[in-house]
């Protein structure tokens, strides 16, 4: 289960979303989380006026983030505002928790899922850490007892990511506090990445603050919620007892994050109705819908996420492979990420990402393909 | 000169600029180095149409960075745009260019300048590196000898800053060159941090990249030059040897830079007329020359900056400590940074910043100051 030879290289979406761009015909590109639909209106209108604004205001913020960013997180998380940090997306958020996992000296193992979204074992290696997956259970629950076996002295972090991507699952609260509790009679921390905490269907996530424990560090951001990737804003929550050395990381790699982007950000907090982030949730719902519905008529699995925008499905005899997906790009017209590349426990399977308003229409062309086929 | 002890605590900056604004009275700030005149128009009329735009320019740019960005760069530094990685401000590059120097195994030493920008040290001491000081020359030239002497198969990397902060020394192309050798004959990298280039009083600063070698990382940023410190945009141009594993390292803490502030300035690098920074350059020369002709009123030492927006005053039997800084807050209402953050050659110095229009009356309150006590 160990793989310390992980290569931290460049993720595979790049690649698999290159050739899909060079593709000689049309593609529903179904790869990246990148949202496709509106930002809310009063994220443009925040960057607008933050444009207009004094030339003080375009100066570094608080290394830490911008006063009412911060502030406005910790209401909205129900913490105290010394305990966050405003970072560079969820990425550095999680950079900062895993190096600090290493900094600790209580061991150099992260405990992963499998499957597992890549960028983590990147990081741990990247840190010199070692990476082992525990495979979740084929409904995509974690497998709680054995993450308790895997764990160990030599384990720094269990590192969980719910709602989760790729497999749809979120977690219970009970079997996170159950893993907090792994990682702590293991002298380890537990990281809890909530960056899909707004695309919950089942209305019964609970975010891992709520267990208020200090070996638990909780990181989201705006990247999904806002639809705003590229704009670069998450954060962290630590607990007392590493928010002193995660900001002085912080400072030292980024100094702060963007403040046009946080400026934005804190306006799109003030100003944004619940009605937009429901919204959202609808559209996300009718896609997956449409997209499952077709691919129950092409006779595929498919998952149904309980959370996030992703829908994983497996075709009889033809596995996740990159061969594969480069076939339904080139023949089918569909692009989507080989289950390969988040492990081997779901190596069977394509993920589609439902950020297309293509998606039945991409289910149309699966079910023709494997048809076909 | 080694201090391995050296703590990545939070810059003292913040302490003094806290101390400055809870004073009693009016104090004029010359401590930190945030521009205070305006950005280029082009800046803000590039964040306000991008403000405007379609939802998918709001989702990740490239990990290296906006493609007209790079492009740019690259064409004004006449270097391959594959060299080059926008990054989280100069201070991420510096920040991979300084883990590249450790992840090479070739020596865990980085030899600075003293005296030296405190994020050097506090870099180095994060990674896990030693640091050791080389004192510069009276006249704040780097002591190209000393350096020589001091590196060893020990060293991992060599940091210079020119124009230097604080001491505004523009160092010789010839300086460089054979610090590149000193750095190449001990299997060693050169990192040269141009971040203040656009502010050479001189005519005769030449870059690092006109070396061309394949041991040498140049960074910048448009923090200073565009007035913009709070947009974090700056890049580092790497080796071919380097640039795939500085690329990795980028994805996985940052995934990559705000889009928003780097359409901005790619606008502003589209449509900035040369008078932008000429302009700016000639109310430093006038802020300049005002402070330090009331510092010569006041009988102080001082150094005439080559560039950068920095002036060091020595004051007799009042050296540059956290208390006597704070002492001239409260008492002559100005504000500067020990020069001891700086390291010990010029414990005895406060470094007084341009950035504020107030300098003359600063140096006005610092001659009455003096003159009374």
């Amino acid at each position: 289960m160990t793989d310390s030879d992980d290569a931290y290289d460049e993720p595979l979406f790049y690649r698999v979303i290159q050739y899909a761009a060079a593709a000689d015909r049309d593609v529903v590109t179904m790869v990246s989380g990148n949202p496709d639909w509106d930002p809310p209106t009063a994220l443009r209108t925040g960057l607008e006026s933050y444009a207009d604004g004094d030339p003080q205001d375009f100066q570094y913020p608080p290394s830490e983030g911008l006063g009412d960013l911060r502030e406005a997180i910790a209401a909205r998380r129900d913490v105290d505002e010394d305990r966050v940090v405003v970072t560079n997306g969820a990425a550095e958020a999680n950079y900062l928790a895993m190096a600090e996992a290493m900094e600790r000296d209580a061991g150099a193992e992260f405990l992963l899922t499998d499957p597992v979204y890549p960028y983590y074992p990147g990081k741990a290696t990247m840190l010199g850490g070692a990476v082992t997956r525990v495979p979740v259970h084929e409904d995509g629950r974690v497998d709680v007892a054995g993450m308790r076996d895997a764990a160990s002295a030599e384990t720094a972090m269990i590192v969980l990511n719910t709602p989760n991507n790729p497999t749809g699952t979120v977690y219970s609260r009970d079997a996170v506090a159950e893993l907090a509790d792994v990682a702590a009679a293991n002298d380890a921390l537990l990281l809890v990445d909530e960056v899909y905490d707004h695309f919950d269907f089942t209305g019964r996530f609970e975010s891992a603050l709520t267990l208020d424990r200090d070996d638990v560090v909780v990181t989201s951001s705006f990247s999904k919620s806002m639809a705003i990737t590229g704009f670069r804003v998450g954060y962290g929550v630590f607990p007392d007892s590493l928010v002193d050395d995660a900001r002085a990381r912080h400072m030292l790699v980024n100094v702060t994050g963007s403040r046009p982007a946080q400026a934005a950000v804190a306006n799109a907090l003030r100003e944004t109705p619940p009605a937009y982030y429901e919204s959202v949730r609808d559209t996300l719902r009718e896609r997956i819908d449409a997209f499952t519905d077709a691919l129950d008529a092409a006779g595929a699995d498919y998952t149904t996420p309980e959370g996030a925008f992703y829908v994983l499905a497996r075709f009889e005899g033809f596995p996740g492979t990159m061969s594969n997906v480069q076939q339904l790009i080139d023949e089918a017209g569909v692009a989507g990420m080989p289950g390969e590349a988040f492990g081997d426990a779901y190596d069977d399977w394509i993920r589609f990402s439902l950020c297309t308003d293509r998606a039945k229409a991409a289910a149309d062309r699966l079910a023709t393909y494997f048809d076909r086929r």
